[in-house]
């Protein structure tokens, strides 16, 4: 007996996440039947490779999702918000990359090395998958959570500028070329003067863009820019309540004491995370090594004397969550500091939801 | 009735932060009578300009100190640890930027916004100044403890390559040339190849140094590096610790629970901490702006949806510690998370040392 493979579509297979995505499909190349490849109007009737075939891309519409078992969302939110329910409605499963339906409470928010079988229940037909800074962290977090009892987590990130898309790496881009042709750091400003932002530098607000391109209120090459996302009121960024209540609905604690600050680095790709993590119950180095190493989806890289620390040039391109630095907290036995790297364009977006996915595909195959 | 002034000894006057000093100096000319600057044989007789004259460079020798009412050692540790003894001996006060005294239970730490009383009671004739990482977020945060009542910090920085001299600003400079030309980020690994680690990346230590020159175990270019300074046992950097035991002293806390990681990012001059901080009582954003707008040497800089925030490239050059990205913790009304900025060539190392030599001229012409 054969079983049918399943059909998949494709949403968003022209963008940054989509050509991820499409190499993510060629090495799992035995998963599934059909492949649609769907984009934007604009993108339509451009041919990718896919498999090691040709596939010409279709343009978003409700008939590309005929027959489709599984379609993939990788677009803005709004595409998602108006689209997926349609595919849904059409029968298919949806596994959405977008931010519209994560805090949804009858959508599941799925990593499948930490809650695979939330993936099952799924009422609105669709499955969403976190924001890549959550999925930096949170499978290294998820792992130790299942042995100590995970109370708080306080974290600051180290965010790479393809996270703000290809804008972001475009921006920094062309900031380091233009201070490429200076003597930096011989007098203070050199930065600002250099990206030619002295009028801005002089009002009251220096944080202004420098490129009509930039996504980031600030200078991002040379520079931290402690603010990413929108405006989520009493001070917090969009990015940092994310961080907040994806943690507590992956891990399924909805009380969960979490606190983010989200800074983007000049570093293309790879979110690192500084975390403090409180636990239930004391925890041991030696236990929380012997864990890390074994847990699915994860890399321990941790001997720092010898120069063994996860840094975003030696994560980029990998897929597990990289961890590193840790230790106990000198005054708390019950906590943990570590430092973790996570490629914010492989788990931290494609691989999960092809992670996903696949165990829907599963799901279906043996029905 | 006319009183003397002080006269100055500068040792170190021809390194970096010798080099900000002399500007201070010239900034602030009144103070001081004599002004002798001392650096090391190899340096012994270049002329530098201070207050506005030509001095020529003595080298540092036991006679030097002849006369001399206030020694300023801008030197590596274990020059300190054998001169700055020698100065006191011959009845200077020692006002020392090195580590090699700041946990010497009689020599004081002095940071002059919170305790510059201290200054007042060294029995060794010698005054420490802190770290340029603790003086990076000690004097917002002291500001704070003075209203509130510190009980804990959690901190990770964002930790300018100046910070480990100037081999440092070097290795930075040296791996951003290599960058420039390639096509950053549109493949994994980029950075990793464009400085020529291809080797090291392959084997079971990738964060091996890029060139002989690099002070970090890590490229810093396009990247972050979580580790500074030395081993201090248990997963713990000697510049971490630094900070938990020279916050303790300057804030006269012993026992304040303190947590920091310590991480290199590509930024020329000013060390940014993300700061997470819990007092005794409740805390209010409004008061704590009102604390911070108000105290000396501290900027509030606060209001992220407008893009008022400090970064790097707003504050290098400039005296004071900038703070933003105050807000109250979501789940403890007793806690801050804020976002702080200090040029670490300024009041992280320069500054301060000038402000405490400053305070002892003053006492020494009332006396």
């Amino acid at each position: 007996m054969t079983a049918r493979r399943p059909s998949l579509a494709v949403v968003g297979a022209t963008g940054a996440i989509g050509g991820v995505m499409l190499r993510i499909l060629s090495q799992h190349a035995d998963v599934w039947g059909e492949v649609r490849l769907v984009a934007s109007p604009r993108s339509a009737g451009r041919k990718l490779i896919v498999r090691g075939e040709e596939s010409e891309v279709l343009a978003l519409s409700e008939d590309v999702f005929d027959g489709i078992d599984v379609a993939l969302f990788l677009v803005p939110d709004e595409v998602s918000a108006r689209w997926a329910p349609i595919a849904a409605s059409k029968g298919a499963v949806v596994i959405d990359d977008s931010a519209a339906f994560r805090l949804d409470d009858d959508v599941p928010l799925v990593v499948p090395e930490i809650n695979p079988h939330a993936a099952r229940l799924r009422p609105r037909g669709i499955v969403a998958s976190p924001n890549c800074t959550t999925l930096s962290l949170i499978v290294a977090v998820g792992a130790l959570h299942a042995e100590f009892g995970l109370r708080e987590l306080i974290v600051s990130s180290y965010q790479a500028v393809s996270g703000a898309g290809r804008d972001g790496v475009t921006a920094l881009r062309e900031q380091l070329s233009l201070v490429a042709g200076t003597e930096l750091g011989t007098h203070p400003g050199d930065v600002r003067r250099a990206l030619g932002d002295g009028a801005a530098a002089a009002s009251n607000s220096p944080n202004s863009p420098n490129s009509p391109f930039s996504p980031f209120a600030a200078p991002v090459a040379l520079n931290v820019v402690p603010w990413a996302g929108t405006d989520a009121g009493n001070g917090w960024s969009s990015e940092e309540l994310a961080i907040r209540e994806e943690c507590r609905k992956v891990l399924g604690l909805p009380d969960l004491k979490t606190t983010a600050t989200c800074v983007y680095v000049p570093v293309i790709a790879t979110h690192s995370m500084s975390v403090h993590a409180r636990f239930e119950n004391e925890v041991a180095v030696d236990r929380a090594h012997e864990i890390l190493a074994t847990a699915p989806g994860v890399v321990l890289f941790d001997s720092p004397a010898s120069g063994d620390f996860p840094t975003p040039s030696d994560v980029v391109g990998t897929d597990p969550t990289w961890v590193g630095r840790v230790r106990r907290s000198m005054d708390d036995p019950r906590a943990l500091e570590m430092f973790i790297c996570g490629d914010n364009l492989r788990k931290g977006a494609a691989l999960n939801v092809a992670q996903i996915a696949e165990s829907v595909a599963a799901e279906i195959t043996l029905a």
